[in-house]
């Protein structure tokens, strides 16, 4: 699926009042409303508490310990776009600090996916740059080995192409096909309103057993209740 | 020691009075008060920084990917419960989110230790509703196989036995065995006064070499200083 | 590396003064400032949000869960030592915690790094006592078994010399050789100078690319762009 | 669970006859048979390929980085039995190597499992005698600090009592309950006798959509066909 | 990229000849004859020495802890196949044992890589039925919930889609598009001819220094020699 | 400690007669001898079962995924030295294989010890030529960063000087400081010796606890017998 030394110029990001759509829901329930689908390994965590971002991917492919994409990346940002960057190994280097971050803030990032390493982890927090990462790690890199930009990628176990909607937060990352997000964000409101409700039900004390009506089903699987 | 398929709805709880006594005290103080047996593993973390719980469990006997006993546990919940989780294998998919908190506490819960995911995270934040995880994972659970509540389970590579009192601060997670909650609050409170004085002494300049008369079994034991 | 059984009373340490010229820069910094070395692994985290220590380091080598060679290290502590603390294998017991942190502190001890786990996590975090480590565990240790103080030690993959100067925040930890503290803290100096002037350049838009004259280099190497 | 510092020198174990009833089968055969319970963590393997062993728990509960406790545990070891240790904490040091298992033999053990490190692994295999660990580990161990022997003990997250039956291979180790293994032996050889007309009816190409009348639950599951 | 609760029956296969082109080749060759790319994680190792596979993909898309769909898979299994089995999460149960090899054997697969557990591994040995997987682990699974069969599916952060051709050896896993086969087949014999010629001259004591002409780019890049 | 970009061409290696006295002896017991000292981490495995390795060391320091410093490191070797390789971060890519191993040996290496990945186990069996790595993985390297040969380095968190004494079997792997070559073979020597002794009367049937006078310290220590 990697394809080396390519810098895609031209990709389909979806409309923005898709992504605006989607932005509001949680991971997990987009997760959800994916039909269960879409994570990232859950070894993706936010540098800083309460980070958070949703967005449109452009993707970097790196090379382990080099951050030379990374530049060539920041110049296909475009105003609202998430970087997505995998690498063709495993690589927990430092590959993306506060200078990176300014570059990429000023051509409109709104945040970094990396299966690597990060640093710069205070300052990144000062500026609410959001970076969800595999790793914190002070280790510099260098720029040697070219990789890619905007092909498709796997990271952390997801599959991104690039113009998929990436949103991330405390609970992880999700990813979601260019070609759903509309889809997606309907399903994710449709759930929302249906947490509400059970919610307020569970608030007052019906039981999950009684409102989903699993004592059946559990009794024909076996269930045995004993004093 | 694994039972399939039952739900003990009796389970017997040491006096609310004794669970109280040993609520005042940290992870570590009890774990020495006795005689540092009862941690569970220390990947088990607090999801969210502050979580602090103490209470009698009820136990449940996850499936992997399947958090239907959950919602089974959550029936034989009284005040003050703790709902403890092990899995029949390793999992760390999502079990556990806001719903099934808001479900728990309105039967009394106080909180969740899980040897599995959980999600919801700052929805778990925002109501102070404390877990107790291997993992922070959005992942979705199905409703498909049964498992057991209220039987003995292992969690986390320490056995815990329903109605035994579990306690989990920043420090980890430790069970103390019903029988011995009296005894254990009490070795704990001397051991805080004891603390008390050496703190002191501590501050004040006065060396753990004299304190504890260190000195001469360190020379016994072959140390040797150098100038 | 590693004698067993000796404490080295006398080490040499850098001036006071070259320690504070070190202290203001972050660990990323002065690790590209040491030529890219320096690291331990990023597996040494804070133990609580802020923390952050400079000092020179009293080494000293445990034995696995065995704290006895702390009490040793506290009396060879002077005003502004951090305590570096390796083990003879991989160990995550919790050797350190509140009485031992108000202890070193009583001698002048700025923090510590240790290779291994530390407990009392709430405590230390209410003294702002600095604490990087690779776990934090509740498991109590015994004083059984001799270690040493101030020799040589490798601690998460980093050789550390007693007198060495360490500066740990939230990107990492970070070992600078007695002997290079001067130059590296005016190396650092000069890149975060530098540092300055580039931050400036990408806040207002100038890209990598660009500023490092880049495209050549990535044109040399192979690197298409594809619209 | 863990009693410290206890020697019990009376066991009971199941009748040698059931003992060798169960002796034939499986470890994934045996933990069917007791309702897919009773297996270690996978992270437990044979120190070299083609041990095996089955036998009756004499248990130990070591501390970190201390093998005293193995010594004491030789001494209540009859023929048949298998030392089954679990440690205070993680620790993957080097407990047991070819002198004691020279000890451990002349006593009659069958064998060991320890969820820590092991050592001496050529002269393991040129003896054959089977060990399972978490760990090859040359890191040799100090005698100072007191466990127990023979108390019930949680080994690589399973609950082991002294007497249980212990039964390791290529696929991991499983412990039966002395009361159950006369029964677990009878349903493994049930269960064995059904695999083998299934095992013919498979490798004569009928399929288990057909053998188990998978066809029906898995449409109703909602599971579509696309050509 | 995971679509739940689909069987795809119709899938294009390359041509048998261009399979049979490249599975002389090692991975490691065709990795490099790839640019690089189309690796699995290093976690997927053979369960036995000596397993070697090369064929066509099924793929499979398992829930955790639940083999229904590799019942469903082998239907579609034809002469040459591999079957190559993601899971929607981590999960490291005995997925598949000697039974399922039997069966699959049966439609002519010539192996499987998944990335979960396995077990019955001597059995496996003793047919030579090559798996690679991320564990080997007793633990049964259930059948309940549906996954997909010949949808696209990322293993073990590799994309593999229906029809890929996968070759694995003791060196790891690897993926060639089915539409890349034959190019890659070509590469592959070029670059171990090109390699036997280099062997000869290695052997013959000629430096890579001198073969590769890297003196000068290493002077370029600042190496400098020291007596 | 780790100095970049330097070629030390001049070691001292110790007399081949002292790294011939120490090569027949075992890892475990040369750590013994070295009183507990100089293992590398136990992650260090061979690539294949059997290798065994025993030489000087010449020391490289790799750059994460680059391979360069290994060609330059051939060129230093001479007969019966061992490559022992660190990298500037964690990198467990496929560093090493067939054709540096044909090369290497032509000069006369006896092995290779990697904090890394290596790849062509297969080829590198049939040759014999022994590897002790953190992983195994096809995953290929560059040549572009320079970094250094026979500089001291932490390898796998054990500081190796070149010219240091490296031995490796299934136990792990050890480093003698070239200074304590002979004095450790010599203990090694008495160790062995002493064992025979120890073999014989634990295969006899008498207990460590006698052997050792055991008994007293165990009731000092507080150890109970319970009938």
């Amino acid at each position: 699926m990697h394809d080396i030394g390519v810098v895609h110029r031209s990709i389909t990001r979806p409309p923005r009042e898709s992504v605006e759509a989607l932005a509001p829901f949680g991971v997990s329930t987009i997760h959800e409303a994916m039909g269960r689908t879409g994570l990232m390994r859950p070894y993706m965590r936010p540098v800083y508490k309460g980070a958070r971002v949703a967005g449109t991917a452009v993707t970097v492919l790196l090379q382990p310990g080099d951050n030379w994409m990374l530049h060539v990346a920041v110049e296909q940002i475009q105003p609202g776009d998430v970087i997505v960057a995998a690498c063709t190994t495993e690589s927990e280097d430092g590959f993306f600090g506060e200078l990176l971050a300014t570059s990429a803030r000023a051509r409109g990032a709104a945040g970094l996916i990396i299966d690597g390493g990060c640093r710069d982890i205070d300052a990144l927090e000062a500026m609410d740059f959001p970076v969800f990462s595999r790793a914190i790690n002070s280790k510099g890199t260098v720029k040697a080995t070219v990789g890619s930009v905007n092909v498709p990628v796997v990271c952390a176990n997801a599959p991104v192409t690039p113009g998929d909607v990436v949103v991330a937060d405390t609970d992880g990352v999700v990813v979601v096909p260019a070609s759903r997000v509309a889809e997606v964000a309907e399903t994710a409101r449709r759930r929302e309103d249906a947490e509400a409700g059970k919610r307020e039900q569970f608030a007052a004390g019906r039981l999950g057993l009684d409102m989903y009506a699993m004592r059946e089903p559990l009794k024909a699987a076996g269930l045995t209740y004993v004093d």
